[in-house]
């Protein structure tokens, strides 16, 4: 059976979508700008609008100092729990805190220092490059003492599990690796792998920053050791907002965070001079909590526990299936090929095509034509799919755009050189 | 001369104070409390309520990920050069990022690395505690090769500036204080310390949060080389808002930030996965920078720019030492100490008070009498200057409540367990 390509088609699968009227809760102020970058910045709740009216407004404006005891103190973990239930945690192993860099670099240094006698880090280059810096400095700090394994893809866009397994040995300390390749996203054997590491003894970090609110994630059932990821693409928290670190709950207090800061400190307001852990997951945090950007996540989280992270990734799955069936169909015919695996169980919400102009159509798509995708070096045009707000009707018309973009060389007109777009 | 403690006399001087008008560019919707805790968290600048609206509703909500590209991107550097001309920095020296804990954490690390042959850092216990925990966090990272010598102060208020200078050896790697003392206000003599710890071949690192926007800083000046401080006190860029780091230019590739993240990254949109670390200041940032709470300081630094940080520290001192004469009247009768210098060139923008209840008076005037003070552990009332806003009413009308809570043991009512304010 050959796909529908027709507009009347892609209104009828929006017509049926349950989670149609999500979309609603989102400020969308131009009807005609097809936003297909939802997996880099998240769209704007409207909800969040009243939030920080609220925050910035009364909290800070009228309550001032108040506020931390009217409900500030406790955000990072009353964030936590809401990320949890989206990945499979107890309420207990989540905060939000700081960067998903800095994140990071806690928990490698403190996976590095709880396996003092091995030398191997292992991951790949499909990983997030941010996190291969941290990897190296982690190394750099700690008397270069370890060495990093880095995985190569031979496609470009997978890597058999096998390969990953087969890498980690008695001398491993960690494997890490991004649960959702940024380019490609292809998605990792979470269970397999975390348990290959295990066998060996070694710790295993998962970073989330592609996944959450993307598709379900199980840490728990997987018996994940640590991760960490970002609140500002799926989970549409805002520019920059505050990241989030995962640790199981029986590590909580086993691996020493690094950053000694006073929002980590057992009783901070006594103010003693000896550092003393507080209790579990807290004992994470390092510095202040940044209250106004946290506050637009909360209810951003609430919207994705609304919609429920299963009816999202079905919705995700038959998006990306329709995506990929138009690109069959409109843009392979054209020379673009398909840089993201085709079976949907190895993919997680955003589909990459690659043509040798992608930078350049990028611009015109964006310039001319109002799609908003997302290039990536050298030759990869990303297309995110966020199913609580992108519609069969969107990708329909992005599609579409892409191919006149193509067809009629509109993108001639610009150079070949690189803007600075995350 | 004694001093007039009647009402018309602080409404006298508030029609002489030349930045009066500057008060109602601050949210103040409720003219009977009487705040004095901007030294804690600041109020909220009216502009920085439109700005606020601004990035979320239009920048995020309508521009989404463009926004990067239209200013969001060199935000740190921006909110950057505006501290520096309050710091008397350079204004490549001088970054938003990250919390002051983890600006600290990168510098002492840095630091400590950079002296590998010596093994003291000098502090004292007038420090505020996060300081003395991340440098004991990063003794415990560093393999434990360095001790700390922390200073004890004899009156629990200040520390003479030789007993510092006379703990700076040839083994002293780092030299670390807060400029502006949490508690009592006191203020460090930077040149004279600075100099004595590079006389002995040391790094003087400052923690400028009780200090910014309350005094004049002459980093350049004083040949500092490292700072930081944060944005939410006399800055009034909002709870938890993001801090900043000063690294003098000589210096900023000579240390290496030990977090490699990808902000810090050298052309971070290339993906390449060496890490080669950005010109200047720009490497000692780490993760993607929090857009939205990083938003409101800027307008916020405007203001404090456009007041002109000598005239609010001739005003701060003309509104200290109006504090304390009153203290000395009405309150000092009552058995109150006062718990911070009466030199005004050694105190910073707070005054402090101690008595045996403070906890429980601190609770009365928050919750009967609609004064707001922070109370510090054990029995330290501090009262916030913050000359922008702050008027010599404000202070007529603070003091005279608090002798109403004392006189007539309001507090009385109240248990003695402690609340958790910052």
């Amino acid at each position: 059976m050959t796909l529908r390509t027709d507009r009347d088609y892609a209104l009828e699968l929006d017509r049926a979508d349950e989670l149609a009227h999500f979309r609603s809760e989102f400020v969308i102020d131009d009807a005609d700008l097809i936003y297909l970058d939802g997996n880099s910045l998240g769209r704007l709740p409207q909800r969040s609008v009243e939030r920080m009216r609220e925050v910035v407004e009364h909290e800070w404006g009228s309550r001032l100092i108040r506020g931390w005891n009217e409900g500030w103190f406790t955000l990072p973990q009353r964030v936590g729990v809401k990320i949890a239930q989206l990945i499979g945690a107890q309420p207990d192993e989540v905060i939000a805190a700081d960067s998903t860099s800095v994140n990071f670099f806690k928990l490698i240094v403190a996976a590095l220092r709880a396996r003092p006698t091995r030398s191997k880090i292992v991951t790949d280059d499909l990983n997030f490059p941010s996190d291969v810096y941290l990897l190296q400095g982690a190394i750099d700090l700690l008397g270069q003492r370890h060495r990093l394994h880095i995985l190569h893809s031979e496609d470009g866009l997978t890597i058999p599990t096998e390969q990953v397994c087969d890498a980690i040995d008695g001398d491993t300390a960690l494997v890490t690796l991004t649960y959702t390749a940024f380019k490609s996203g292809y998605v990792y054997d979470m269970a397999a792998i975390t348990e290959a590491a295990h066998r060996a003894g070694a710790l295993m970090l998962w970073d989330l920053s592609h996944s959450i609110g993307a598709l379900p994630l199980e840490l728990n059932k997987c018996n994940v050791d640590l991760a960490v990821g970002c609140t500002y693409k799926y989970l549409n928290g805002g520019p920059g907002a505050p990241a989030f670190l995962f640790v199981r709950r029986d590590l909580q207090e086993e691996l020493p965070n690094p950053i000694w800061g006073w929002f980590g400190q057992q009783g901070q307001f006594d103010f003693q001079l000896q550092y003393q852990p507080a209790r579990g997951i807290t004992r994470w945090q390092a510095g202040t909590p940044n209250i106004l950007s946290l506050s637009a996540v909360e209810p951003a989280l609430d919207l994705m526990l609304e919609a429920g992270i299963d009816r999202l990734r079905a919705k995700s799955i038959a998006q990306t299936e329709y995506l990929i069936g138009l690109y069959d169909e409109l843009l392979q015919p054209l020379g673009v090929t398909l840089n993201s695996p085709r079976d949907h169980r190895q993919r997680g919400s955003h589909v990459s095509i690659g043509h040798a102009e992608a930078l350049r159509i990028d611009r015109a798509l964006i310039e001319d034509l109002k799609v908003i995708p997302d290039f990536r070096y050298p030759d990869n045009i990303r297309l995110g799919i966020a199913p609580i707000y992108t519609s069969f009707t969107d990708i329909h018309e992005g599609i579409s755009r892409i191919r006149r973009a193509i067809a009629d060389r509109l993108y001639e007109k610009y150079p070949s050189e690189r803007p600075d777009v995350t």
